[in-house]
């Protein structure tokens, strides 16, 4: 334990300057097929590679994001001081060890951060989608990274892995491509999202149509829903956080005095939410805001089918990881998933992290991750090898 | 058990039909002092009497509102087919049996149902408030009470009992006039709000004020904030009910196809938030919510101080009530209340209710409410009416 600590703190070393690459594919008249039955072409997505692909090809990681992430999950841009949203997990001695494994992150068709969403082009307009946008799930945010799989030469992932939406996406490609993915690692996420989790987002949805400069999803070049996606952003720092890491931050500490403002900022809280609220608005598009969400909300598995005959052709071994006071994703639907896949005959190991910090602990509990994510790795790459010998 | 069960349901009459009556006082230069300072005058409070007082005044109970209720809490309005929102409790043979009981509700001020509230006419201007009515809190809530109490001769009252903010309420009163509240009811309710509780309100603040038809709180005689309000509401019912509630009443069903509406209404859950947001817009004033949110924020009992110090003169006996899958008001702030009233020497009973309606079931657990309440007011009545009968 104490080795393994050392060796992260000795090790950790990051990335360094890295460049987020494209691949565009599916042009038309060869689009890609929506879920919905529409046609989406040319698609483009956005991302990044850690570390190198070794000669068998066999240590390739698929890291998928959550809602508001993107491609760049590890190091720095040039110029920026702020490294990728995984920084602390990908990299030289870290949880995903880029000195080991070959790292993906590509950020999902319906985004804003250099794939195809409703921001694009639209090439038959030659003006951004907007509410034209055809609506996505996530199998089609999958499909698309199939296909970047494909471009890069990979047939077997050694691991897909991702939190919260990262996590559905991580089950879905071990269902949709049951041939292709070696072990999967959902993190703090569900097979279905719950009613209260649909209802979560429709008041962020809600909130963003609310406001006038919306205007039926064609706001690009004029001024962006920005209220109305500040106050959803806030809804989802809420559910992002627990009562008692919210307590344990800003307690009841007043930001100014009572009366100091009627209907602004009076709590330290306030203003937090405030801050991340304002600041998702410069950073994110509303529309893409809309579309991922119902993304989100549309997720079931099993659609209605038996979850072992959905599991059947699963050839992945999972790593199930759910933190204690995380009320949005709580931890009875990764033991759901993890009942699922014994029933399945799927091998699958679990672990609730007794975290404070609530849903965002995905993100945090960076060394209670590392341990088991790297046991788990370790063991699925060595058999992976030695399966490969027996191969050969 | 059986014989108070069929004793509730023979004896469940209604009240029958009920009026509002209103009480006007605090006229200039005699106005209510504020916590905040400032003076409002003249003061209206709207309330509805229930039962008959009794000669010596000692069978009085008041019950206090949560956010959105208002003084009619028991019978029937002329003409109207949905009885107030406590009915289930208050009425012949009921928890508080008006056989025994004479009932007392009154509609906060700040709020919009009667009472003086940022939608009355400012005497000064004579316009409506708006934004320019002073800040108000929990406690000024309570003082305006009093005012009604001492109007209506009572001295002492019998019990001070509500749910939510009515259990900030009767805190309050038993704090603020010791000498005058028997016995409290505090149900699903806390001694200070958490940060949570601030960043739910304060989220449903920015929804309204983000509505350009707030218009800075001036919009009377205009559009309300209406799109602001309803996002507001629906923000508050997610927190009113229970993730199992929720998965209970709605599952995953869809009122329409998928893509039959891309923003609009898909799943029931989204629907029944729709619903209700509309509606609140139709009885509720956004200015009160804006004004009783903050109330709600602002309260914390101790305040700085020592709650045994706070609780020092405390001479009501208390009930305190909490419900399991309560997590807007979570039974963890009940029980602390409970470990106050010990540590002060209060005599409190504790009963935590293992409903799944979740704070909500302040208003629908009415038949565990009733077992516990009826024999809780039936000691303290009793032993009220001995101590009495020794004063004489």
């Amino acid at each position: 334990m104490l080795n393994t600590l050392q060796e992260i703190v000795e090790k950790n070393k990051d990335i360094g300057i890295v460049e987020t690459d494209y691949f565009t594919f599916a042009f038309p008249p060869d689009e890609l097929i929506l879920e919905s039955g529409e046609r989406l072409g040319p698609v483009t997505l956005a991302y990044e590679t850690y570390g190198r692909l070794n000669f068998r090809k066999s240590n390739a990681i698929l890291v998928l994001h959550a809602l508001s992430g993107d491609a760049h999950a590890a190091g720095f841009h040039k110029g920026d001081e702020k490294p990728g949203w995984w920084n602390d997990m990908i990299g030289p001695g870290k949880a995903f060890d880029t000195e080991k494994y070959f790292v993906i992150c590509s950020n999902v068709i319906g985004g804003c951060k250099g794939s195809t969403g409703p921001s694009s082009l639209n090439p038959k307009t030659n003006r951004p989608y907007g509410s034209g946008f055809p609506v996505i799930t996530i199998k089609d945010m999958v499909n698309a990274q199939r296909r970047l799989i494909d471009h890069l030469g990979i047939e077997k992932l050694l691991c897909v892995v991702g939190g919260s939406m990262g996590g559905m996406q991580a089950l879905q490609w071990a269902v949709s491509f049951p041939e292709r993915v070696r072990s999967a690692i959902p993190i703090a996420t569900t097979m279905k999202h719950s009613p209260q989790q649909i209802a979560f987002n429709e008041v962020g949805r809600q909130a963003v149509t609310a406001d006038p400069d919306w205007n039926g999803g064609n706001y690009y070049g004029g001024a962006p829903p920005a209220k109305g996606l500040a106050v959803a952003r806030m809804v989802g720092h809420i559910t992002y956080m627990s009562d008692i890491s919210m307590t344990e931050k800003f307690g009841r500490r007043l930001r100014n005095g009572i009366n100091s403002s009627k209907f602004g900022v009076n709590f330290e809280v306030e203003g937090y939410l405030h801050y991340h609220g304002d600041n998702f608005v410069r950073r994110f598009d509303a529309n893409s805001y809309l579309y991922i969400t119902r993304a989100l909300d549309y997720f079931d598995l099993a659609n209605g089918k038996n979850i072992c005959e959905v599991f059947k052709n699963v050839k992945a071994r999972f790593l199930i990881i759910a933190f204690k006071s995380d009320w949005l994703y709580p931890s009875y639907q990764s033991r759901d998933l993890v009942k699922a896949c014994k029933l399945a005959g799927i091998e699958a190991t679990y672990c609730e992290i007794n975290s404070t910090y609530g849903h965002d602990a995905f993100l945090l509990e960076v060394e209670e991750e590392t341990h088991l994510i790297k046991h788990f790795l370790k063991k699925v790459f060595n058999g992976y090898a030695v399966a490969e010998e027996y191969e050969v």
